[in-house]
């Protein structure tokens, strides 16, 4: 008479996959002498502790009773007051910000919004899957649109979204990462940007924009978000979303991010966010606003960034002396990742089984495509985690096993 | 050319409806000289301030590169280890838990795990209209069964399940709140208890336990949860999954709770949470744990009954002094609400409008009742926000109008 409880289980539980990312962490955490490329984690030497750790205790002292009991689901008032500090952009306010418990809250949030098992979400090719799944959670199908160095072509996401209109599939955004993308650590330049926002113009599709990695810019100039162009140049307020992170900058366990866009896309989020957080840690957007208010941010930012950019420098400086003919790479103005192609007969997920017995680990470029894709020979590196002679040690390894 | 954004949202998006509890909380908060009973909030004064802040400023200097890295989705090991220290149940093991963003964040997952749109949830009538909201998010329909003064009434479940059935209706799970329950503060007995298990498992249909007052008890036994029952007594450890949360103990700002339930059911909660908030806050959970460790809990617990009970008995007694005969109301051994049902001439919803000229403010009881249901005549008092004196004044206020 009893049967398994599967049987009772919802058609997006039984038809979600287990994430090979996870696995290959799995596989290579803990291993000794193992040098990891695979994950996308901050350096632990970023994390700002002791000013985090006062903070907490001020907080809680001083504001206990208003941080320990529920909040708004939109966010704590004084984290918004403090974001707009940061976010100096004309006519933003409160309406236009909601909290979350960390960017991919947001995204599962915004997507939620939107899409009903089935309907579509154009991005890029390769792209994180972080966010694929946590759509693909909400019954999303994807479009992959190709991408040269400077991201999304535009010919080709006009083509798509005039074959996807002309079969009236149900498109319902256009989710784009354009500075320092995941996996390829590519960014979007201006005139791009530009083109991107004006085609999902075109055939009226709103933009999420993924946007984690802005503040770690390690040289080149600052480029609008898609967000701000389409606010101010093209006159489109409603036209883009975005969602950033405090994840690379306070420290991704505080899980704290915050997405901007239109009050018409913001208030059905917070909706959402009532039903299926209530909201996030409430000490922890205080001490959040504390570290905005007390003029910490900006001092943390390029701490970081003088520990990463080395990070960056000394992995090119190793693939370049290391890596044979025929291999290339992404040069990333900023962010975590390298991207690498190799040679069209390397197999890159064959590549990784040798690795891990060579104790070096990365994520095979396959992962960053749907299925069906048949790639093989990209693999994507990061560079936040490992110091300095790590990283030249990890390449050594990875260049003499092809 | 461009039209409202809304024509992109998703059903579940389109149909969702405003909260008409937030609505009066919103219209009563800030008032000068309103007396709440609205609300479901614990008491600021309950809050171990002290104890959180050195923790807290403890855990991230001690732990920092752990508790603000990216932390398991499943939760933290030592908040788990801590947690096994106060679930004394035996076989217990941490496959069996997952930390949530508070329970409701819990209950959303396990809701997800189960319910494609149109699926039925059988669901005491009054019940707790925040879960209920969280599982209409997933496209839940509910079927609500009659209370006596010991909840559901098992003869009443049974026909309902029987028609549920024959009708060939999917029903996906039971959800009960056996303890203090809101909104009517009534407590299931054991043999209660025993015959829902028992009418579950003819039906092979899983159980949804919501305990977030447990420990909350002011006078009366301990009564082992539905959740301790299946596993021990009736030797079927998969039927009950529990939903737990440290709202109430250390304060909701904090987003804490856990759920406990077989592996088989955690497992995909697990993946939900990957996709939808990746973990709770690292750094609570790490301070969670400690207070645990520390032996802060039951000190706490102490405290805060200690708090609530005079508060109970305050209004118990304001009640007898003040309401006319023929006006009931239970007497729940704990938690945080009593049930007030009024003549049957008297509509609470039309009274809240004097209330609050009064200033004074409760929850009417038609909303904790699905749409369609005609019951007008009762109402939720909260006790545990308001001291003692704010309690009789504010209950005088309430008498007078009726």
């Amino acid at each position: 008479m009893y049967q398994p409880i599967t049987r009772l289980f919802s058609k997006q539980t039984l038809s979600m996959k287990h994430s090979f990312i996870r696995e290959i962490l799995k596989m290579t955490k803990g291993v000794a002498g193992m040098i990891s490329f695979a994950g996308g984690l901050p350096s632990p030497d970023s994390f700002p502790k002791k000013q985090l750790a006062r903070l907490f205790s001020e907080v809680v002292m001083e504001d206990g009773e208003d941080v320990l009991q529920y909040g708004a689901s939109e966010g704590d008032k004084a984290l918004k007051q403090a974001i707009l500090k940061i976010e100096t952009i004309s006519a933003l306010d409160e309406e236009q910000i909601l909290i979350t418990v960390g960017s991919t809250n947001g995204i599962y949030f915004f997507t939620r919004c939107f899409i009903d098992p089935g309907d579509i979400v154009i991005s890029e090719a390769p792209g994180f899957p972080g966010s694929l799944a946590a759509m693909e959670a909400c019954g999303a199908r994807f479009v992959g649109v190709e991408m040269d160095e400077y991201g999304m072509l535009p010919e080709r996401l006009k083509q798509t979204l005039k074959a996807l209109f002309d079969k009236k599939q149900r498109v319902k955004f256009i989710y784009v990462i354009p500075e320092f993308q995941n996996p390829s650590g590519k960014t979007m330049n201006l005139k791009r940007r530009r083109e991107i926002i004006e085609i999902a113009q075109q055939y009226d599709v709103p933009i999420l924009e993924d946007q984690p990695y802005r503040e770690l810019r390690y040289d080149g100039e600052k480029i609008p978000t898609l967000w701000e162009l389409a606010r101010t140049e093209l006159k489109d307020p409603g036209r883009v979303t975005i969602c950033k992170s405090f994840s690379k900058i306070l420290g991704p366990g505080l899980r704290l991010g915050y997405t901007m866009g239109p009050p018409e896309v913001i208030m059905p989020m917070v909706m959402w966010a009532q039903k299926i957080t209530v909201s996030p840690d409430c000490a922890t957007q205080r001490v959040a606003a504390r570290f905005i208010d007390r003029g910490y941010f900006a001092e943390q930012i390029s701490t970081i960034i003088n520990l990463y950019r080395p990070r960056r420098d000394a992995m090119i400086e190793a693939l370049k002396a290391n890596m044979p003919a025929g291999i290339t790479w992404t040069m990333p103005e900023g962010g975590m990742f390298i991207w690498v192609t190799m040679d069209d007969k390397i197999n890159t997920d064959r590549l990784l089984e040798r690795a891990i017995e060579s104790k070096v680990a990365f994520i095979p470029g396959s992962k960053f495509y749907s299925e069906g894709v048949s790639k093989r020979n990209e693999l994507r590196l990061n560079f936040s985690y490992c110091d300095v002679d790590s990283i030249h040690e990890g390449i050594r390894r990875l260049a003499q096993l092809i």
